[in-house]
């Protein structure tokens, strides 16, 4: 962007093309948006940032994003220990929360195995996990972490570390619900198959 | 969004989906990257839309935006005063700036005419553009509106009022470079064969 407005704008219009998926042009119209709206809403987010940039720290336990020490999964009692699910990211959890499916807790790993990246097991929190399994007597290990090349063979490595102590599951591969056959990739639909089901 | 994560998240998440062609899971995929980012990169954003929110006032000639009276373009001695380009929105003359093809001054209206929507002629920075053109005895008034509805009824109100005293003129509708006949609208080709020059 040239600087044809006003410093001020430029700099905005700099840092929301910082934003992933934003590009120059999006970077424009969404600061020009914010002069135009009343001076209320670009404020209320300028806040919204500030606040979770004091506020928000990793959950002690899980890692998720937590205000206090723990995140309100690992704060809620009703929540059950003894059940972990093991994501890459703390936006897993979100989806996984809205299905309204799971009562354990989490586990957020910060990524997942792909040695040509140099993401190493050392570069995970597995020993912190390892740590969770120990104390609360975990006995079960949802394995949620993305069906990718780096989300499978972190499944894998962890799936041979502790199967021998605790049950491992992984989430299911298969058809979404309301998708079309004809539609569906050689990949997927072969995990459909071998994952197919007595009805 | 549910509340799944802590409310600070949500209240940016809120804020974000707020923004034009922002939707909710675009929301969350930024401030994700927010949460993520070293803590200087969401900093840096709330300090921007903080100073365009307290620096950025209308320039007191032309109502683009300003950071002192002036806007760039009506602080510039060198840009002509009895040329001015007539714009719906401060956007417009980013736009028009790039070109490097004008080199006197803007007027931003602050919309286009539109009745069925409430807009009339008192509710565009008319009057302020009419003492402009006496003050400065202004030559010539580029308009450009945008080529719709509205943009085209303004430009007609805008050129029936002063054609008797000054040049008006409109910025050509065509097709647009390097773009496909084949592809063209019928609307665009007719101004297209309308607006035809001799080579």
């Amino acid at each position: 962007m040239s600087s044809i407005l006003t410093p001020s704008v430029d700099a905005l219009v700099a840092e929301l093309a910082r934003l992933p998926g934003i590009g120059p042009r999006s970077a424009q119209r969404l600061a020009f948006h914010l002069l135009k709206a009343p001076p209320e809403r670009p404020q209320a987010l300028a806040e919204a940032i500030q606040a979770v940039v004091e506020n928000i720290r990793p959950c002690t336990e899980c890692f998720s994003f937590a205000e206090g020490d723990l995140c309100p999964v690992c704060a809620d009692p009703r929540r059950d220990p003894t059940v972990i699910c093991v994501v890459e990211e703390p936006s897993a959890i979100v989806s996984i929360e809205r299905t309204h499916e799971f009562r354990g807790r989490y586990h957020v790993l910060g990524g997942a195995l792909s040695p040509i990246d140099g993401v190493d097991p050392e570069d995970l929190r597995i020993a912190e996990l390892d740590q969770r399994i120990e104390r609360d007597g975990v006995t079960e290990l949802v394995i949620a972490t993305n069906p990718t090349m780096a989300g499978e063979a972190t499944a894998l490595f962890l799936a041979d570390r502790v199967r021998d102590r605790l049950r491992v599951t992984r989430l299911a591969s298969g058809l979404p619900v309301g998708a079309d056959l004809e539609h569906a990739d050689e990949l997927t639909l072969g995990r459909a198959l071998l994952g197919r089901r007595d009805i």
